[in-house]
């Protein structure tokens, strides 16, 4: 058996790779890269034209020459045996999809559609689908469909079928043309393999496909528009595939651009938030993990299926074998930290920040370290971008209540902070409500290393233990263990976890002086977050309306 | 009859006299100068001690040597004959009082009380007293007093009792040294004269003062604390004079300070808001003034007398002889704009700013300027220092709402201004809700001349044209004009205005298409105060009482 896998992690400004020691997980190296063209959220690169303000675009040839890079580059660094590197997975944002002709070829290189920012991937948060995602969940009601209830009782705007109804409408021509609407993580495999698949994660997540019923009826798709009747025929053919099964062997084409040789077996791709799960140790019923950075996911394992409403999804054997697998999300998180440093500040702390050589980010957030819970006398919803979890509703914007004239702009840094673990405790408090424990909270991503007051504030307010596990690559990884377990490597991802998993390096206890004054804090989040989140008060939409009239 | 006499306007930071020729009201010379403590908001500045979030005192040394150095200022710029200035009249912020001893010595010149902050000035926004006004608006409703629906229903934490209240739980032997708690313009009157007297419009606006009522009643004050039953005769002792009437002459140690000679009246002191009414003209039935500054009044004259909710006061003869004066007011106006240019920036805008010559300030307004009604997608309540009118609440505090990814700095600057608009509105709302109709609207200080898009947007928000007087020194000239009928220039104060106010310089007209937007916008802001000003959510209130424990 060959000794080593690579992982590669597609995120949503960057892509990152490690390659793995398959006997026990170790890192042997890693690289990252970012994307070309990042993300196109104000112009479309090719024209210079203006967007609207719900788009987030990205050019999938960055994709390509990212994973060239940064695949050559772990080789490289590494300076194993080529010879003795036998798996290749990648995981990838989601529902981040495009539109292909049936050679997989991107809409977006032909010359025709160059220029037409629906050829390009639509990211996954694009919310430019939003009046189609709330379509097909009056329809999925009517219809009584299965897939609703899985996904919390309601479709995101985020999820495949909504952002192909835009391209339907919107762009008649393109969606005539595209042959099938794809995850990026299903195309890249499709690249390197030349095997079109479908990874169950991807399709029960993001495309309300359900094990052992499939995908929604012929009823609902005709019901939504008569052309698509057989949408999941004419453009989701491809067989599902399941983590840690084989999609085959990269091309000879592939293996000489990544510097690669023999067989090389690719396993499924994983959706990114998802593949940490292995990689971090989640194990048991009741862990949760958190992956923070821009935006935020939490997943959690259970034995038990429940209906839980405002979730993303509860999928079996989702992300640990004969579990069931629940994910829900803040669609803005660090964003939002970035969003103060780079819109509320003083001159004085530009001058301070430049003088220290810091960020503003890292100035603000120290100044906000400083204040004691709730002295800030702000509070916040952290609706900067939209709500996912547990109200799945993009067109909430943001709150900020409580400012005199001596509120400062660490104030405003140290409300956001509070609320986006709020938001998480919401998302606990849902489960719980819902008969779910959440018994541990492990947490990764940048955010989780890199800001330990944060993680303390977050066991404060969840009144959890917070782990924070020791691989900042943990999606990567994950990435690597799925590889592994498809080359063969374990009989099954419960041994490959056992061994290929990371242990945690820091424990952080709630300090319960603190959760006592945010449990006061909390209530009054909920009730700003019912109040405005529920319909009492739809003053969000009605100016969201207003502005893009004028 | 002597030709010319002299008003000086004492401000919230500065004070500033013109000298006037008493047959045109033609302005022969102006001087400014700001009190060298300023406000004292932070820090006690004789001991440096740190002062909590809700002061604001000031040290009224700074008074006297402001008038000194203005008077000397005008007369010799002016050139005039000296001889032929025949009066001086003062106007004031209020409720602004002070203890001082029976000789008028402001105890916080004694040295047992230099460092004691509760003999200093409180200045008219101090609102350390709201628990107390409270107390005095219940036990007001329980004793019927007539005084009440005279001042829109509540006691304003920023008038005389509560502020006495908290001198005399706080700091009790201030209280028992205290002789006097005195306006302080009144004060200033009696340094001048020799005289205590008590002005008419003080007292009735800010003391409960009702004509042909009294004060309130000893059951009230006994009430309030045993202690008080008597505290008018032993506080509030002295003679009440009407706008126009003479205190006295102006003493000869200050004859010789001010550098003037001869018999010198000083007539009543005025409400600082209030006194600019003569001078810009005002004169009929449903005539408003708005004075637009750092915090901005509203003044309303008209020939009925409505109790009306949430004003801060009617009285008759308060503003204009045989009619009815109302005040109601915003206590954060301009302070608002400055607010957001020093804490809502980034860091490109400080080094555009500095790069162009300009304050932050005139960039974001600039940039606020260009934006469409509505555009910014943002709402504001303006209560960065709580709400005067028409909620009459001190503990209300600021709400931004509707921020995205992309909301900028100019965004909180222009919805802070449209919320400034809409608060004026929901005054004028409120007297046509009362059977009372504003028909004219007059604007005066420094923000109705020196920023026209305010204006304009003032003039679509109310849907009423804006007149701009062309007087900067509006309140001052109207100093001017009550001292000139208290030395007997005229008979009596209509003739006075008559001859003496100033015309228009600017009318600005409402724009429909922009106001049927704003009519939009209002109903949510409506929404919104109502919600959190009423009681609905008293989220404001408790986020306060955690940050005052933190």
């Amino acid at each position: 058996m060959k000794k080593y896998s690579i992982g590669i992690d597609f995120g949503t400004l960057s892509g990152r790779a490690v390659l793995v020691d398959v006997e026990n997980g170790k890192e042997m190296a890693s690289a990252t890269k970012e994307y070309a063209h990042g993300v196109m959220d104000e112009k479309l690169a090719y024209t210079g034209e203006s967007l609207p303000p719900s788009y987030a675009l990205q050019d999938p040839n960055d994709y390509l020459s990212t994973l060239e890079e940064v695949v050559r580059e772990v080789v490289e660094k590494s300076a194993v045996d080529k010879s003795q590197i036998g798996g290749l997975g990648i995981d990838f944002t989601s529902c981040t999809v495009l539109p292909v002709d049936k050679w997989g070829n991107p809409l977006c290189n032909l010359d025709k559609y160059k220029a037409n920012r629906h050829a390009y991937v639509k990211l996954w948060k694009h919310h430019g689908a939003q009046a189609y995602a709330e379509k097909m969940t009056r329809e999925a009601k009517v219809c009584e469909e299965i897939f609703l209830e899985r996904l919390g009782g309601v479709v995101s705007s985020e999820s495949a079928i909504p952002k192909l109804m835009e391209i339907m409408t919107e762009a008649p021509d393109v969606y005539q043309d595209c042959a099938h609407f794809i995850e990026a993580g299903d195309w890249l495999n499709w690249v390197l393999t030349g095997r079109l698949t479908r990874s169950y994660l991807f399709a029960a997540f993001k495309n309300a496909y359900v094990e052992g019923v499939g995908y929604p009826s012929k009823k609902l798709f005709s019901s939504l528009d008569k052309n698509l009747e057989k949408v999941i025929e004419e453009k989701f053919s491809g067989p599902i595939l399941k983590m840690g099964e084989k999609v085959g062997n990269i091309r000879r084409e592939w293996l000489d651009k990544l510097g690669l040789s023999g067989e090389i077996v690719v396993s499924t791709a994983i959706i990114d938030a998802h593949v940490a799960a292995p990689a971090v140790g989640m194990k048991k019923s009741g862990d949760m993990l958190g992956v923070l950075g821009t935006s935020a996911c939490y997943m959690l394992v259970s034995d038990k299926e429940v209906k839980v409403q405002g979730i993303c999804g509860v999928v079996k054997d989702g992300l640990l074998p004969n579990l069931y697998g629940y994910e829900a999300g803040q669609c803005c998180f660090g964003d939002h930290y970035a969003y103060v440093a780079e819109n509320i500040t003083r001159a004085e702390y530009v001058d301070e920040a430049r003088k220290n050589g810091v960020s503003m980010l890292e100035l603000l957030s120290s100044k906000a370290e400083k204040l004691k819970p709730g002295e800030s006398g702000l509070i916040a919803l952290n609706w900067w971008n939209g709500n996912r979890s547990i109200l799945v509703d993009s067109s909430l914007t943001g709150l900020f209540l409580g400012m005199n004239l001596n509120t400062k702009p660490e104030h405003y840094m140290r409300a956001l902070m509070e609320a986006t673990a709020f938001g998480a405790r919401n998302i606990v408090d849902n489960y719980k409500a819902h008969g779910i424990e959440v018994s541990r909270f492990i947490a990764t991503g940048g955010i989780a290393r890199k800001n330990p007051f944060l993680m303390q504030l977050f066991a404060d307010v969840l009144g959890l233990n917070i782990l924070v596990a020791n691989n900042p690559q943990a999606p990567a990884t994950g990435s690597a263990i799925n590889a592994a377990v498809a080359m063969g490597a374990y009989d099954n991802f419960t041994f490959a976890i056992e061994k290929m998993a990371c242990d945690y390096d820091k424990i952080y206890y709630p300090n319960l002086d603190n959760k006592a004054v945010y449990d006061e804090l909390y209530l009054e989040y909920i009730k700003l977050h019912d109040y405005f989140g529920k319909g009492c008060n739809d003053v969000m939409k009605t100016l969201g309306k207003i502005a893009r009239k004028a």
